[in-house]
């Protein structure tokens, strides 16, 4: 851990990152469960689609020559394509195919070893974009949005995911069949039939783990060692020397 | 910014703050309303007296020379003194004259200009601890604590704050205001006597937004600009530059 920072967890996406620093959001649980060991970064832009954030991520993601200064970004969700799926014509709008480009381009400036921001220690998680409730969302939405345009962005999103060897953490997919593959139970999810309510928060949170679980088990919180010792593990004699900070892998 | 992370709020203390992750905890909150301008950073031990802490507090704040590369604190909460009050004889007792001169060691730490880690862009808030609900966490407590010592030891964080010319959020008068002075009625604010419920982290979070109107509102939320513009203001005729980053001052 630099000074000032540490290790870090970077939520890259739109207003559905954005709004993870709700109340039992997903960026508030993951910096709740993964404290003292990464600290969690949300940079996520509401109402951004791909074509806007590929060159707000050249900014925020560290080049290589600045990645020996700053901490090192441990795990990197990118969770985009509600905002691209508008409409054609709709200002938000993005074509799939280029949407899928886009996602590319973000996924191999951090794991394409002739990148300037290359960064083999970064483990990245492409979240599909929820399936939208035009049930809840038509009442009061400006915004247009349409359930088949949505559904066809998360299979471009699992695509790229698999031709690029990136896990997919398919948020459409749990949402869906956690409603039952009813269109109008998706508001027990969503907040507004767009944005996600807690529950929807929660598979969220719950899948990221469960992914991270599954493709790197040594990022999960569990495996982790704080960075300063529990205090019932301090050796008062031994101090302040027992107080240095610890590599958050000196248990692996 | 530099790349990968932002200028930030450090809070900086024990328990009191490492839950502030919680739901709706103060770090959660100040992170919700902060979001897109400072990144907020967690750096609460659990369990962690003043003597425990000076150490981890120079690890964790960078030096004048490492600030060069490093994001700035922009805003500093020390909240310590919870577990230093815990009676002689205890593990985590700390005289209340160290627990003052510890507290005195941070504070110079960033704003004596002879210090290694001086940072005039830092705001410091010094917050009290809360008083004890002697009633509730004598139930199941390990941990031996004492009403009058706490109150003892929030005198003496007050008595620092003015000699040291920091701004005082003063949580222990303002929870024992709001109990009506009637030391059970603190369970209304506290989960078991001694950590801080929903209801107690609303009033952190609230005092310590009004000391920062009081003290510098142009670091108040409202003052800041996002770093990336909101999206019905990017200029849609000049991307990517319209896209640039900004200072988050620059409405200032």
């Amino acid at each position: 851990m630099a000074a000032n920072i540490g290790d870090m967890i970077m939520l890259f996406g739109d207003s559905l990152t954005q709004r993870g620093w709700e109340p039992n959001g997903f960026a508030e649980r993951l910096a709740y469960v993964y404290n003292r060991k990464l600290d969690v970064i949300n940079r996520g832009m509401s109402g951004y689609n791909t074509e806007w954030v590929v060159p707000v991520f050249e900014q925020c993601f560290a080049t290589q020559h600045e990645q020996q200064h700053v901490p090192k970004v441990r795990i990197l969700t990118i969770w985009l394509g509600a905002n691209d799926a508008a409409p054609p014509g709709a200002l938000h709008h993005v074509p799939r195919d280029k949407y899928a480009a886009n996602l590319v381009k973000l996924i191999r400036m951090v794991r394409d070893p002739a990148s300037p921001r290359y960064s083999p220690e970064t483990h990245v998680l492409l979240l599909t974009p929820p399936p939208v409730n035009t049930h809840q969302w038509r009442v009061g939405g400006a915004l247009e949005r349409n359930f088949e345009a949505t559904r066809s962005y998360a299979q471009a999103a699992r695509d790229v995911g698999a031709a690029e060897d990136v896990p997919v953490v398919d948020i459409w997919n749990k949402f869906w069949d956690a409603c039952g593959h009813v269109e109008e139970r998706l508001s027990e999810y969503l907040q507004d039939g767009l944005h996600l309510n807690q529950q929807g928060y929660a598979i969220v949170f719950d899948e990221i783990i469960k992914t991270i679980s599954a493709t790197c088990p040594e990022l999960h919180y569990d495996s982790l060692t704080p960075v300063f010792p529990p205090w019932d593990r301090i050796d008062l004699d031994n101090i302040p020397a027992a107080l240095d900070k610890r590599s958050i892998f000196s248990n692996q």
